[in-house]
């Protein structure tokens, strides 16, 4: 089976059929990377190549990984070396990728709709690793096979995402596709990181962490992004962990099952304590892990599987 | 079939009969990139070392890309990466390589003439994929093979090389080879941009753009190394553009149905204007799908087909 | 036949035995990069993560070329591109990489104990390609393998180690594996570059060179880290390549058969003269050959065999 469409570029336009059928194909998927031997042979004479224009470790691993697995060849290009230090556009560099026929781009850009510009332009699928602070849709769906893993569903949960929400791909494609699966959804942050009209998307909005977490069934924490911010730092941060800290106190008051989720790299004692990170009620590695399957899946739904 | 020769040090010292073997080949490769598996095992088992001591993503991207088309194992090292910050000198980083037993180093220098030092010194072969301002001759095998497939032939063809031809190696590279094969060549820039004796190699020299392109069955557009200029760039560059810039104007010089070629990245509206790069007579995409079958062909025609 | 241990941190904790096996097999994978396709399916489907948070071309290309002879797939991360920028603890970085399943992961860090601490908190195998100025125990088998290779045996040779003894990792490993196997060792080094307490390891100290080359059967010259020096190297440099640069004056003093070593990248006239380095009584090429062997070996004892 296949996607009937050549792109993933975010969660706003992939409809509940398409999300289905991504997370049933990378459950089937989370066994292979079990194996003794983690590797199937579906994509082997296939190219995709990792265009990573802004750093990242632990995404491009996981495609790197999945791509293997699937017995693809691999292609990373980073920032630092790219012919875009030569002046070249983004669409020449891409129209030059294409002429070199690979069968994906995994993509991630500093600008937001960066994919979908390309996506009209080069025959190849595109998967959009990260634009901006715009769409993050593979980590929507890991997170969503996550939840789906623990609570075998996603419609009628209570979900509170807690954080810098103005800054974060992660939120707005959760949003889109937690919504889309039903879920209830309600932001929470410091003022100035609420973007005004965010309550258009159909999610409750609060400045206050409590009200958010309250009753809920899952909590995700949102990474403080502490390498953005400028010199007056520390007084912020340690402000900002005072009222928006997930820790054994506050998180009583969401159920008592409820799923700790973060996208990672964490700030221990930032945006959450050490002892939530590593305790019963995270499944933050269970992300990363669900991260290769996913990957897997959007890479064989998209090429593979004719 | 194999090249009696261990390495592609440079169009110079390349017969007739060796360009037309390796042009051969390459162009039985181009289809293997349009297969649904886009891999045969002709080079299983055999590493290739991409040592690129200069950025680059369209070469090394290239080079890696081939290899893998061939099944072959590619390690990558960059400058940045590379012992030479520990000042180890160049013959002793190649000795270490050699030491590891690869069967090919393709090796981007800063300096002309690097990879033929290295070639007496170790057993494996060497591809040059760029030393200094000194020659590229992959670029030029590619190039070859782009005219001939629209053309059906070299000998004869009228062709302008326009731009800063002194510190090209494309143009070096492409004006030994063209000659070899039977071309005409036209070289045109800026005075200062000239090579004194360049005509010694067999071209026509010229300093404008117009008299070197007119009847010209090929043009190809020389990058303007925008990065490599000092402070005072921008008025510089306006009025170089004014003067070598191909535009919708200058080409009806040439024929009509003249190729316009670019070694990439281009520079648009400096040296070339977006309709002429995008139009129906730019074949630089086609360059860029030739690269890759070139380099399978040499990497095959040096170790494989035993 | 396999290991029983998880990780390979150092050679402080291994036995005779241990050393033997690893030995052995190194030696029977020797062969295989000598093959026309170098090439072994042992460890297909199993993920290699190349973890260097230090810069490094040898070490990191040596793993890398095992574990692709191997047929592992390789995923290299380094500190650059790590989200250790993002102020992620290594401690998170590791178990993320582990929940993403990977058979090894190969690690080299600037902190001693880094891979000690790892070691416990992720359940996949760790091999330490130096830690610090502690450990490095990949070279200090390779530098046995070679030895072994020449002299057929470690047992009862005398091995003088010479250079900057207190900051060296290979000293350390060679010491520990040196000394379990039988072999007599003296080091030398300017006083400062001698540690206290050094001949609790079961080593002579000098601080004349002479002395400690005098008879040897094998001599290790360590590279002298030139570019961890400060501002006032070059009077220092040319005073220590005066009392402690191996040469062909000072190499008579050993036995006539002495086998010259050095881990690279070598600083040809600082700590050993470019006629030693290149003549026929050093096996430095021959190191780096077999460092690979050495690679496979571990990589193979540890997740292959089964």
């Amino acid at each position: 089976m296949k996607l009937s469409r050549k792109d993933i570029l975010g969660m706003e336009d992939l409809s509940v059929e398409e999300i289905n059928l991504i997370l049933d194909t990378a459950e089937s998927f989370i066994e292979v990377s079990t194996r003794e031997i983690k590797k199937v042979p579906t994509l082997r004479g296939k190219t995709v190549i990792n265009l990573f224009l802004e750093p990242s470790t632990r995404t491009r691993t996981s495609f790197e990984i999945a791509a293997k697995r699937l017995s693809a060849d691999t292609i990373s290009i980073s920032a630092a070396m790219s012919s875009m230090v030569k002046g070249e556009t983004l669409t020449d560099m891409a129209r030059t990728l294409e002429a070199m026929n690979p069968d994906v781009i995994v993509m991630r850009h500093s600008a937001a709709g960066a994919p979908h510009m390309l996506s009209g332009l080069i025959k190849q699928s595109i998967i959009n690793a990260g634009d901006g602070a715009h769409e993050h849709p593979t980590q929507a769906l890991l997170d969503m096979l996550t939840i789906r893993e623990r609570k075998e569903k996603v419609a009628g949960l209570k979900v509170a995402i807690v954080g810098d929400i103005a800054h974060s791909r992660v939120v707005r494609s959760n949003i889109y596709g937690l919504i889309r699966m039903g879920a209830e959804v309600t932001v929470a942050g410091p003022a100035t990181m609420i973007p005004r009209d965010i309550d258009k998307m159909g999610v409750r909005v609060s400045c206050r962490m409590k009200e958010a977490i309250k009753d809920a069934d899952v909590i995700m924490m949102l990474r403080m992004q502490i390498e953005r911010q400028d010199g007056n730092i520390f007084p912020s941060l340690r402000e900002y962990s005072n009222y928006y800290c997930l820790n054994a106190q506050n998180i009583t008051l969401a159920k008592d099952d409820v799923l700790v989720m973060h996208p990672g790299p964490i700030n221990r004692g930032v945006e959450i304590a050490p002892d939530i990170a590593d305790g019963s009620r995270s499944v933050i590695l269970d992300q990363v892990t669900n991260g290769v399957a996913v990957r897997m899946a959007l890479l064989y739904l998209l090429v593979g599987g004719k």
